[in-house]
């Protein structure tokens, strides 16, 4: 299900069988000059939009589309939170969630910047919990698409060289899968991005002058896309089922 | 253009011909028995993409579509940003387009709910620059979709009675008429909702059982909802070209 | 009563019979050539103290003198609060009232550009309850005292034209009649003010030059205030029972 | 001149003789039995405005009422901010008045109970200018009246004993000579109330049942109150000037 | 007990027969030309780890090391946090000791700058519980090492001229006591530091261009320092023991 | 250099020679049954004031002693701060390092639930100078002790079985090699800890009754502690040094 195009009473339903809820979450942020700019956040909800439409009982819940991106504002179209904006945000529809009944809330992730932020977020909403000696009532959980069983592999398989970090060719071939019309070409120079550190936008720009960190993103296509999306369901049922069946202590 | 299937290099372009970019804004909510709970950000989404499909050059950022539903959370499905999350994700959102170069931020909005909430954080912004003594750089709008021109006399002719103030038939028709497959049925006892004061969500859901206000919502159909879209689109184009038009005093 | 000038026992007492205080509440900010910097926290005040100098038991609490007047800082002597601290200090001003035991929390006010802030500082504490799955324990309610019933037409038999949106020659006759030795005049150009939109300081400043917005305060006089603040005190009144009688849902 | 009862046009002229403004500041909280909720700003203000009568060109603010009451929370009339609610609350409004060239803000006091969260204000202001490297462009200073030159010496000769610190006979006597029309009596039991700590709410009612601390309000009179706010009145020109004429280093 | 060289499972014995906890708490700030950036942090932790070797069961917990400091920062190797910053943190660390059982939690204090701050924090942790209409469950107090019985006089007697306010021969005492290693000398010009009002960091350092305020340092030696320890040991621990021993009211 | 055992002239010397300064970050929380509540925060010290000893010009902060331990609050003596409090004062102290001169800010970490929060924080800080256009002016890394170049391959020479993620027998070596009086015997039961995810206090502490995560403290000598230690030593000259000599694009 789809919790967007459901309705509270099938969400009720919903709740008697199960209590986790699939978050896809990311960033909208420059790729460089063939990327979207929604890569971050298109690739996990085409990915958990996928899972959902071949087991439709999965519930997935809209996108949350902007993070942690204030390196990249340099490049216009990127939106970020700041990370305190962020982790209020987080909080927010976690504790939405927690209310209606959910215990299992996993986010899948489509930008290794978010990645601190929400780990941050959520110890300071189980903080709230600790600080009033109670128990949360539910469990939060964050994943990186790319780090789903079997999916790094197939990625190293793909793209032997020109990973990458930023801007890589597995993320692009994603979304070439799933918006064929907006595949983008340019000439890469150098053909393989540089590395180094991230610090604040201006100085972000002017190490990425075209925005892109270690990868060529030349090499994606929309059938490699194809194969990883097929890669990532599996891996995602897998690990939302395991995180599912978690007990918790007495 | 849709700013998240472009590049930066796309923006970078565009904005050297405009200055402007339309935000679809809304919450994800209870809408009754048969409204899904997208419905407000789904509408504004609808009218806007549809908008970009006549007109490829208009620029739709991402949705933002988390908004202030605290008096829904007493019915599972709701996430809602309490007011002061909401404003400052407002304000990184508009400082983010902002820094790129955008100087009309126009939100498109489908939650009533919204809109206090949403002036309150232009006033947060704009007193950023006043107290620092300086320009902002940038204007902000806020429009409710139905109050586009147009709208709200085709919704009266539509649903003379028991339009109300929440699941309403026009919104319902609008998320009809753009996902069919979604269409949900029930009885509704009684047929038109009672209505009232909103406060807090146990308040809300003993004064409202089943989530409407006001409404009937069985008025709805998928040809309403294509009307209703058609004179949003054009409406749309008409306010965002007076509001690009406009000019700032020196 | 007028809370400040009662002891705690007296309050005690009252609690016993009703529930109900009014806050007037406004700003301190720029109204043109003549109008008084204190005129929109004056207007509710001078209102609410001659509805309880007519009916002893109403119980009228403190002024809150400074609001959301951020747009105003261009000219001396405002004084504004940014929203979220306005925020914040509404926050703490209802919930120790209701720790008292007050049940309606009625402001009445006397600043437009305070109702979006307000709004949403209300929503911000029912959120508060919300998120605990708890009921808040006492309803707020803003209310315009021009939008008191009688008021606007009133206004508006009294001034046909340039009645406009600030420094209106309506609150600038209320001041004048509580405040008769602080009558200025100047000599408007032009006679009625430009209208527009609001932004930050600078921009308003350079829109609207001596401070008015679409009016012509030239006509306000003394008599006119004092029936303006007739008809406001008897919508006042009528609006608190109505307020005090509604009940809440079980 | 009273900044409320002026046009921003008089004090942009005042601002070219003068750059320092008096902002009487209290708290509105339970004094005892007899004491009235507002006793703590309205005896600035009472002095403040007799000042301003005396010297017609002192500058005096509206009143800031509510402050740092917490722990008198457990007497209905109470209304307290929070120190990080009221710290915002003094950032802006200082911020306000520096920006409209005001160079000497002068906080006079009514309650003892604000004066470290007032200075914690005035060093988060401080700061905001120090982590930018510039300077502030105004200082701020708190004064109580009651430690203005003269007024304790009085005060000690009028109340030998149970003076106390709170629901001070000296305050209640002030507050009697301006408002004659509210002068409450009762017995006191025991005459002079206990001393001891200040905690949260439920532990203050404890130790202190009636609200007063260490004082027997039941000496005031209007007459001796007369005495304190014309010794007041001195000692705030005094201090004024002196804080005025202070120079700041190159 | 050192609380930090102890397990868990010491406090918890430890809990079953003392409630109270002694926290030194300072600031890392300059101390003109002689004196250790640590001295406001150095002095309490030295008087208490000393109070603590004399009766080992005095319970003293790590070292709050950095305080409200904002007026030195024009002095590198000062380090200050913002007052609602120091105030958060000092919300956290009480509510953590007050989670584990800890009744009594009093901060030995070494810097005269934080006072106000921690004072304002105090209040906003008790608020909490006030306005949750609860008790906090501990009581938190501050004192400053040179106002133990017995230290001032002290102190007057050692350096009858030249104690001054900032960088004291006292405090550099202490330090040259417990840590002979780091003694530094210098040519003071004036002998004896000028005084006056601390305000932003800029204006900090033109009033006091080498640091000092009031004070003449040289007049510090380790012995002296080593008589003051034992008079502020000595004074602690009557001190403490008033504390422990203090009843809440029922 | 211990920057707290010097002056400010001291500090302006050094920055003639060196931006680059080491602060040892850690947090004060249950080890088990034998570890020391300081473990984290004493182990980087320990590290770092050996390596001042080592190398005189090494500048050395203060240590940040409390950190993000939420989770190991059901267990006394853990003092913690929430994220947000966190973030706020790592931003102060870099801020206030940053004022002085400091362009390389290098945090030795020893507690692993410090690291997304400490990154955060570090985000936020960049995003202040981003969304103010501004390059930030120095540059922050976070690096646990433990993963130093050759410290981690020793400790799993050392600790081939049961060193664990919590309470781990290579940082109670580091304690005991440092201090020796403070070394604690228990028997563990069992022998090796439990493993499993990090959630709320109450949680955590149903989770692993005693504390350990994965580890046999039981192994832990001083002389594992004093190769630990020279090893980290090592390791951090390297890695400072790398820091130091990067280089920022123009
Ligand atoms: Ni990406
Ligand atoms: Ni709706
Ligand atoms: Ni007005
Ligand atoms: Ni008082
Ligand atoms: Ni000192
Ligand atoms: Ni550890």
């Amino acid at each position: 299900m789809l919790l967007h195009l459901s309705t509270w009473m099938e969400i009720e339903d919903y709740l008697k069988r199960s209590k986790t809820v699939v978050i896809p979450i990311g960033s909208n942020e420059q790729h460089g000059p063939t990327g979207l700019l929604g890569t971050d956040w298109l690739c996990p909800e085409i990915i958990a939009h996928e899972a959902q439409k071949q087991h439709p009982d999965l519930m997935v819940a809209p996108t949350f589309n902007i993070g942690m991106a204030q390196h990249h504002l340099g490049f216009p179209g990127t939106i970020a939170l700041r990370p305190s904006t962020f982790m209020a945000a987080i909080g927010d529809w976690c504790r939405s969630l927690g209310l209606a009944g959910f215990e299992r809330l996993y986010f899948l992730n489509g930008h290794g910047g978010n990645v601190a932020t929400v780990e941050a977020a959520f110890s300071e909403i189980y903080a709230e919990a600790t600080f009033l000696e109670k128990r949360r009532g539910f469990a939060m959980k964050l994943k990186n698409w790319w780090e789903l069983k079997g999916v790094l592999p197939l990625a190293n398989r793909q793209f032997p060289t020109g990973h990458g970090s930023h801007a890589t060719p597995s993320e692009i071939a994603v979304t070439q899968w799933a918006y064929p019309d907006a595949i983008k070409t340019a000439n890469y120079a150098p053909q393989i991005a540089p590395t180094g550190p991230i610090r604040e936008a201006i100085d972000f720009r002017a190490r990425y002058p075209d925005g892109r960190m270690g990868s060529d993103p030349g090499q994606a296509t929309p059938e490699k896309g194809g194969e990883l999306v097929a890669a990532a369901v599996a891996g995602l049922m897998d690990d939302v089922a395991a995180f599912s069946s978690e007990t918790a202590p007495i």
